[in-house]
């Protein structure tokens, strides 16, 4: 009987797998495939700890990362940071264990999430080297620091001590890590001062201190000393939580009324919905929690995916903003001048398996970008610049999904990375990023993640289209005044000769003939002040008196004021809407704002809409989106348009003729 | 003292994560990201397992899948094998517990590694149905089957029996799994239908019977009786192999001599090459390797890298194989008639920290392909399909990576996926396949596989120019041949008829023109004897004698005989030479040999090569790669080329005239 035999065989050799052996075996899965990709691995997780530690403690985070050159393929890589310090007992654990972690279990935006990351280097870096890491870590409390020298035991995922003591350290708490590993230094876009760059860039209120190897010091110098909001950490939301989650839950809850239980280990569950929820499910909100069955269960369920509910709260979230993303664009321009920088936009927080999240992008176009390459597709997850496995992630995928032909950009076939003088950032942050690997270099490409990328990254395409198609349609009609200014002032020279006439006005008729409103602005700035002084005209180029409304969408966190006139609506996402008085022929219109507190370069252009008036006659802005709820009250229904409102483009010197002769 | 009380307040929330919990939450590292895919992955894990056991069983595989629609969104997957079956006691270990396994400590090819697939679909299982997973298993010396309803207790990665029974079961031995869970079902390149195909093509002995959630059944036969040689297990291969590793295992060593511990622990190390180690190394052959310390340690390391091994053996890997793989690409397109399959390619072993691999390569063109969008890449891994991932994979990355407009095909800025009517098949087998994540859809970018995968593609891509150059030289040649026929006569008979004489005979004369060495060849299939006749006629059309080499490369595996003239050379690796005699002008040469065994679609076009020859003069071969040595005895020199050979293309129609008078 061979086959008993075999399964016999086969069932000595069946074995548990230590999480550190698994590992090891496959460090390409932590971010260690290869010497060079190994050296800024080691540098991130020490980074993100850092950065973390630092939010724990509600400081200002002053980072110092070292890579110093030990040998032709071996460094040496420091990290310190000004973080609460590691209580002593917890040392060993944090860095000598894989699955070991205090961020793991709780629903709150941070870097670190899964306890491996920092143990993982420590374990890289004794493979490669068979060498101790050293750890010296400083609570306010004591007096002296804590060090030890420590190394991973794979076969049982145990720290195992090398060395420990106590030192003397300057700060007053800190912690301070040194990571022997083989590694590759290179340059380049993945390089570790890149990547700190990058850093500092989503990251404006830390100050990051970098060696290289050859000695050399940067320092990436904060931009804003207040701190992002703190995260909140908060429940579940009860939207794509998973049935199996639901009965795990419902079967450790303390709570003994399933109405309660709901009520409490929710977020946006008040006790009214939690009624509303269980009515659905009819099951009865005085029930025990623990005694529902599995068809119980998967009703109650049912139910919660179904009831309309409020989004998770965003106090859980630390969005960049839509300010700092496009501070950070020209962080990351460097000495480049782009033509133009879409209005990024940061959405509203949605949720995916119950975890919040929130995506933010922005788009640069144009300038001296250089136009003929693939679109650089910058990815941050949680404030971390993402390097790697750019095919591999969602964001980058999004980008490629979209068919930006629509929105300008040359794209083959529709899909794809586009070519193009431009650059896009992707950021998303969420209580729990899903990451493909542990190595956390990409995003998975859950459902409810792509679909609010799309929309993000399709608002912010169209914006980029409105700027283009404002461009081309303003270029068009300079064009065309330029010709009527030049040609009719000698048709009517000649025309007043012939008839011995005077030479007539000719304005009214310049007017006819363009029929355009023209929409352009004037942006002054005071340097002292730090004041932009934004006008907005509208010029009535047309036969007759027009009435419309001008909408202007700033990014979110700008506040404008000294409105004038008042605008009929303000609203908090940064729109604003007013009710223009009807502006005569030939005549102008006029509004007014100022913005204070920003540097110069972070606001160069409105994005401005109109409304009200037919959109063909407008040159200067583009039509209201469809998507742009309007809140305020009776909007004036559109003029029905005139006749020569309808041409557009061409000069009729038929109609000029007539109009002088008219005169 | 604030901080004091946050790095207390962080140490209490300090706790060790349990494996199953990390990936409970962390679904998508395992593959389940969305409803859609995670349908697949259920089934791709299923399928694995139950490909394995077959292959531990020696049996030809006959596996049976089934997808059962229970719900509008609830799923159940059974798949079915006729492997040796699991025993009792270990069932609930294999299919319970995340990280438990019999192939993760064994270096030998095989496609499970990790001991974590079949249990993390359990678990996703019960996560999003709350229902537990039903496995029947049976080994031959048992009378009934043991059948047991089991979850994976999260809390402590144990699995939690819900039921267990004994049953009556058909087969003698097999293991038959029924995971029911949430997931979507659709069609597609994505779907599971074309993933069991393309699992079929690259595992001919397979039976695989699918039935679909519309109950059609569909059976993908077997192409062939033959198992693949089974692979051995070998120990670790010096090159690459890591410090750390290396020092864990001198730890961990029964040796008490270095010398036999490297021996008998490392393959390719013979005593001798042991001693050459140890001597570079300066250490003492029978020193204990327990007592080395770092520097010695990392003399030994060092040494075993540059010591000059043998590649490691190929009996512990399964390569699909040179004519597998065509046939695999033939089946993969159905319908499809392309026009020109370049010789696929098998590297031979190569080395990553210390796993053996081996990457194949195959090229099919043209024809009916579709011509306008990228270039399709099929990715396998130990002969298992990878269908998602694909912008993380090496395998992608490395097609990407290449200059592929040096090779024929469109590509803007000589990186990205080209365009063209091509599809690429990649595959790589090892020991150990380094995924980039636990649901091994994407291979890491390691440096060593990086390389292989750049040369073997390179290669592939010199065969698919060499056709293309062959089709235009051709084409080019052929236009001049005819209007070199249809004007000579034409020019003969007038001028004939002006000086009155007969009209000359022109062969010598179009010869002297053309002066191009034609190399064409016909192939004969006899249906019956499954007999390919291949003739391969060389002619001079030039006006001196021309003696050249001939050189052919057959796909491994592919035995050719009955020789005419006998060649120089026929090499193991399918390259076969010839030293053909002098060919006088306007004369020809043929060679013929046969192929038996073959279906016809599995040999249409010779892959031929010249030597000894300008290469200029001849139109229907390329000539002799530099990479192909030559190991059989002194090839004559090339002769130098004559005045009318070096000329090309264009007709001379002076010359054609001079000719003529010459007569």
């Amino acid at each position: 009987m061979p086959s008993t035999s075999i399964a016999e065989e086969l069932a000595k050799k069946q074995r548990e797998i230590s999480v550190s052996e698994f590992f090891e075996r496959n460090k390409q899965i932590l971010g260690y495939d290869s010497p060079t990709k190994a050296l800024l691995t080691v540098v991130k997780e020490g980074v993100d700890n850092s950065l973390d530690a630092a939010a724990d403690a509600d400081t200002l985070p002053d980072i110092f990362v070292e890579v110093r050159k030990v040998d032709k393929d071996e460094f040496l890589v420091i990290v310190e940071d000004n973080g609460p310090g590691i209580v002593r007992k917890e040392v060993p654990n944090v860095f000598g264990r894989l699955l070991y972690g205090s961020r793991f279990h709780s629903r709150r935006q941070s870097r670190g999430q899964q306890g491996l990351g920092i143990s993982g280097a420590v374990m890289y870096g004794q493979v490669t080297t068979g060498k101790a890491t050293k750890i010296t870590s400083k609570v306010e409390e004591e007096d002296v620091a804590y060090q030890v020298e420590l190394i991973v035991d794979t076969k049982k995922n145990m720290p195992s001590k090398v060395r420990e003591d106590r030192v003397v350290y300057e700060r007053t708490h800190g912690t301070r890590i040194e990571i022997p590993l083989r590694g590759r230094y290179v340059g380049g876009k993945q390089s570790i001062p890149e990547y700190l760059k990058a850093t500092a860039i989503v990251n404006p209120h830390a100050r990051i201190t970098y060696r290289s190897p050859e000695g050399e010091s940067t320092v990436f110098e904060r931009a804003t000393e207040d701190l992002p909001p703190k995260t909140k950490e908060i429940p579940p939301h009860p939207h794509g939580i998973e049935l199996g989650t639901l009965m795990q839950m419902m079967k450790e809850t303390k709570s003994y009324k399933l109405g309660a239980f709901l009520e409490e280990e929710f977020v946006r569950v008040s006790s009214r919905v939690a009624k509303e929820i269980c009515e659905a499910a009819a099951l009865d909100p005085e029930v025990k929690p623990k005694s529902l069955g599995l068809e119980q269960a998967n009703a109650l369920h049912e139910a919660m995916q179904s009831v309309k509910l409020m989004a998770p709260p965003t106090d859980c979230l630390s969005p960049i903003g839509e300010r700092l993303i496009k501070k950070g664009l020209k962080n990351v321009l460097g000495s480049l001048r782009p033509e133009f920088y879409a209005p990024p936009l940061t959405r509203d927080p949605a949720v995916y398996a119950g975890n919040p999240f929130q995506v933010e992008v922005g788009i640069v176009y144009g300038g001296d970008l250089p136009p003929d390459q693939p679109v650089e597709a910058l990815r941050f997850a949680n404030r971390v610049p993402l390097i790697y496995q750019a095919g591999g992630c969602a964001l980058t995928q999004a980008v490629a999904n979209v068919d930006w032909r629509r929105y300008g950009l040359e794209q083959r076939g529709g899909q794809g990375l586009p070519f193009g003088p431009a650059i896009v950032l992707v950021h998303i942050c969420s209580t729990k990023i899903p990451y493909t690997s542990e190595a956390k270099e990409a995003v998975a490409t859950v459902d409810e993640i792509m679909t609010e990328l799309d929309l993000a990254l399709k608002e912010c395409g169209r914006r980029l289209k409105t700027h283009l198609t404002k461009k081309a349609h303003r270029a068009k009609t300079r064009e065309k005044f330029d010709i009527v200014q030049l040609i009719l002032p000698r048709i009517a020279e000649k025309s007043a000769k012939i008839v011995n006439k005077k030479v007539p006005t000719l304005d009214a008729t310049i007017t006819k003939i363009m029929g355009v409103v023209w929409i352009d602005e004037a942006i002054a700035y005071d340097k002292k002040q730090k004041r932009h002084t934004v006008t907005i005209n509208v010029h009535n180029f047309t036969s007759a008196g027009k009435k419309l409304n001008l909408h202007l969408l700033l990014p979110r966190g700008m506040e404008a004021k000294s409105f004038d006139p008042k605008p009929a609506e303000v609203r908090d996402d940064g729109k604003i809407t007013w009710e223009l008085k009807r502006v005569d022929s030939v005549a102008k219109s006029s509004i007014t704002f100022v913005l204070d507190g920003l540097d110069e370069a972070e606001y160069d252009e409105s994005d401005v809409y109109v409304s009200g008036i037919n959109p063909g006659l407008v040159i200067g802005a583009e039509p209201l989106p469809g998507d742009w709820e309007l809140n305020y009250a009776d909007f004036e229904a559109e003029e029905a348009p005139t006749p020569e409102a309808e041409e557009e483009g061409e000069i009729d010197y038929d109609e000029a003729e007539e109009a002088l002769e008219d005169d």
